[in-house]
């Protein structure tokens, strides 16, 4: 049985354990205040050239969602996000759960844009509607696809323009910076947010993501609310260490490439099997229909996400991971290949 | 100036006034608990012909759309409403901020069905996503349609097979079921929902609308949540006095009829004048889409709300009241008539 | 039977209704927009002499303590009260339910004093407490003691110092500032605050509270949070038109002023009869020790609060207000006087 | 420098390491749903005797108070707890911030009684005040101190009586049921709770707490809340690992034995200096007052925290954690007597 399910299916990257490991007869302060967190930071900050954001590591992505969101807006403010937005969809009303309202809008191919966040805003106004203030977004989106420069770059203008917060769920940013078709760097993010987080949870860590606050705005406070929702680790300095060893030799990225890499040898293989694709996806979640039958063959010796059930077909995601070897793609397009016969 | 903006608009109808007065050297209980607020829960229990019911007197309806969720819901559990629902669009995000997320689904007729209620439910599962847990509709809705029995049968229906609530904001009530092509009664209204309420504020009251809690397994706890809500007044007799003067000589609905009749008068003569209207309604608010000239040229003598503005024609919306004489009216249609030659 | 329970047993004061009456043939603007709402805080401002604050119309104390606080601190901050005060004791958990934690400190007559202000901060730092932000009393207090004007100068200036609001509870600031031993005016109130609230439920009005924003940083999106919180009457002229006749001619510091001199005839009489009093009050709340026996003879004819029943005594309240006529304090201290004997 | 400052200074115990890397090239599912979080809740139900439990693993201590407390309370119910206790005062105001108000007892070194808790009880009714429903105890409490099984049993039949539910934060569980003066087991502690963690942080995981809902009442949804807070690791099974780690051949208990005789040492070693104590712990706390100069002479090679400081003397808390080594404590003693002189 081979696992397509998800890219958290393994525990963790060797150079990162390594890492752990030399640490282990130390003493760490607690609470992120550690010097590993410490030079974490200083190598985030020297990769997206900029000393002055505050970086705090969390366990989890709905964590940051909801932290971030919680700590930035007021009472009666509201985010942005496209209605297939994971803290939409897939966090069990953890925004609500703080307080605030979601404004939705239909994404295309997974991605907000400029018009639709315009128009949300041009129909809230007076006392009686929430306020929108933050517009949210994941790059790579809930389907894989990821923003090109001058999309993010419309958006972060037209966020500027009416007063927005721009949020960067980074869970998977790994995969989007090191896409084929990405023009997007790492200070490129931190230039055209208003905060962002790098997820490590899904390329190669334990757990963890580093959060990355740019608007000096938003800075007093976020420890007193990271506290407040249990998000502060005791052992902070097991993050720091992850994400040390993720920011030295370039870890992070090599990991993200190789999860691509892999994807698209799957990608390039299913189309030659002329499998149907429900989304073109340049990262390492593809979304793929085949018949119902092919899919009950398939869950004997694989493990994925059913993503929409119909009749007769039925949507399937596949994703790689830093992990995931050459040979598992084989072995599912041979197994597929039969099948399909 | 004549103001057709809304229903809200004078104060109080002269026999509510007059049982004020009656009251004035009484001393009486605080925080509901006084005679005058008993009697009205026994005419109530006696119109809707259940004597199990609890009921509570609230001071609005967002107030009450508020507490009644906040009381019903898990954390973890949402409410079902149409996109076009007051508790969507005009409450600042009362709900979110109770913690609640909303789910929406598109209207038909301002109205939900059974299949979207199911819809929703079959989209919902698993601890990742929110639980839906009650339905909320409004009655008259929020553009002026209203739910025929078997409509409302179909939904209480599905409601049960779902495990759903079924809440009805029934801050229009009155006009819901004295408009011409009504069938349903306060009775049935009660039958066939575990909450609901009887509007005051736009039927005639200075303020208060009467909350009825049918489903056992609501009651308890209620005026814990409705005190820490700030929703419990010191004063709570002047909700019951009015309340009984409403249920006393069938004075709730001669004024929801009166208002209606008024609205099927302006109904009439909108449609001699083959004026366009945005939706077809029964009750006292009506849509109209006219000529941006004409309506900036109706604001010198006349007040309404503007529902949506294009290019060159806007839609407005027009709502009666117990108050409107037909003066207004025929003033209206006279001076419409004038500017649309 | 005749109640001195509390001093919102009658429904309104004459002259109030009166105004009421006047205004039921127009028609005005709804959510506080009207122009009775716009006098009475022109009225009020002009009693305070400060005109750059904002005035809004609340329904009542509990509403008013919750909104303000929810609406003043950032998730992680604390409001500073007395333990006997009334958002700790008596509204059900109403600012905890917003998030806030409440710092306690034990009263000096029911009062807060500098020190305990200095202390509660001096014992809070870092992100694993709460951040004190405001100090919340209330004048009256809730054992109808008064603030003097050094005290409430030495607590805003300590506010000042420590960087906190100070949020004064004015539910019975009529009867406060119209004490014998009362040397603030309401413009003192205004001057050493940063918001404020003059109640109306407790003296005259049907209900409402006048909330006075004098902190510029505390004026913005009040209105938003107010509608979000179900705070904000559809008919908000009905506060304003109460606000309106209580500030015309003195109206408000009228029935204070009865309410505390029958309150003193009270008083006088008590002692005189040799009563034990529990707390010694200069206001309209007067808390006396009795033998259960007489308490258990009082109830046949007079209805009260018990305060704190012991194994032989019980501490009662006994509460004027502006329609308490002199009749019911002789007939009481006469029937307690055979009592007695 | 070595630190005293806490018992999560050291990441991960070795036989823990081990498993994990054991486990390197498994793929696993999500969210806790692995072979390796449920091996480990079948190992946690031997040892308590009791297969009918649900065990969820956590983050941490604040999560996990947080969310149980935020899962067992309706908006309106209060947990009762001493004032020292750590969700009272230490974690940023995350009670309160779910909506609930902590009402505070006095402690007895630092424990509650079954008075205590009748008495907030007896003080508690009507809707005006929270309902309590809840009692927050941590064994060993913040002090050090621990519950014996005569002291729990007498609170749990109390809880019981009065509808409450009880609460045990077992963040350092561990060196509790150790200690020398124990003479509760965990068994002892599943059958008089309602819930309760076994702390895994404190006592030689990276992170992770195991938490026990032994209350059939407490189990449904709370997977859905510890979504909705952000509680749930994708990879749980690093938290499943580590309990399956901490409970193969006792280690779990050897661990916090190793910690508690090593602070026996201390405690030893101390009282023969004859330093006074702030309190009598018997576990890996301990609080000892020492003159301002002395304090300030240790930082130089020690780090502990300052638990309060005074004009001539300052309590300073030092602890003992599962990888302090004997040498550790020798250096310790030898400075302070040195310093001592």
């Amino acid at each position: 049985m081979y696992s397509f399910r998800n890219d958290y299916s393994e525990l963790v990257h060797p150079e990162i354990l390594e890492l752990i490991k030399q640490t282990l007869t130390e003493q760490n302060l607690g609470y992120g205040l550690d010097r590993h967190s410490d030079l974490a930071r200083k190598l985030i900050q020297k990769e997206i050239k900029n000393n002055n954001v505050d970086i705090h590591f969390l366990v989890g992505g709905t964590s940051c969602n909801k932290i971030v969101i919680a700590h930035s807006l007021k009472p009666y403010e509201a985010v942005i996000s496209v209605d297939s937005g994971h803290i939409n969809v897939h966090e069990s009303g953890a925004i609500e759960a703080s307080g605030h309202k979601i404004l939705l809008v239909s994404g295309e191919n997974g991605k907000i844009t400029p018009e639709k966040i315009e128009l949300v805003c041009s129909k809230h106004s007076g006392e009686h509607m929430v306020v929108p203030r933050m517009v949210y977004i994941s790059n790579s989106t809930e389907i894989g696809t990821i923003y090109k420069k001058r999309e993010l770059e419309a958006i972060f203008n037209k966020c500027q323009e009416l007063g927005l917060y721009l949020f960067i769920d980074g869970a998977r940013l790994g995969v989007a910076l090191t896409a084929d078709e990405n023009d997007l760097t790492l200070a490129d993010i931190a230039e055209m947010s208003d905060v962002f987080y790098i997820g490590g949870t899904k390329n190669g860590a334990m757990l963890g993501e580093a959060l990355v606050i740019v608007n000096p705005g938003l800075k007093e406070g976020f420890r007193n609310i990271l506290k407040q929702n249990g998000g502060m680790l005791a052992k902070g300095y097991l993050l720091g260490i992850q994400f040390e060893a993720l920011f030295t030799d370039n870890l992070i990225f090599r990991l993200a490439r190789h999860t691509n890499e892999i994807a698209m040898l799957l990608k390039a293989g299913l189309k030659n099997l002329n499998i149907k694709f429900a989304f073109d996806s340049p990262t390492n979640q593809q979304f793929i229909v085949l018949d119902n039958r092919i899919v009950q063959a398939l869950t004997e010796n694989y493990d994925f996400e059913i993503w929409e059930k119909n009749k007769d077909t039925t949507t399937i995601r596949l994703v790689t991971s830093w992990a995931t070897p050459q040979d598992a793609i084989n072995n599912f397009l041979q197994d597929l290949k039969t099948l399909l016969k």
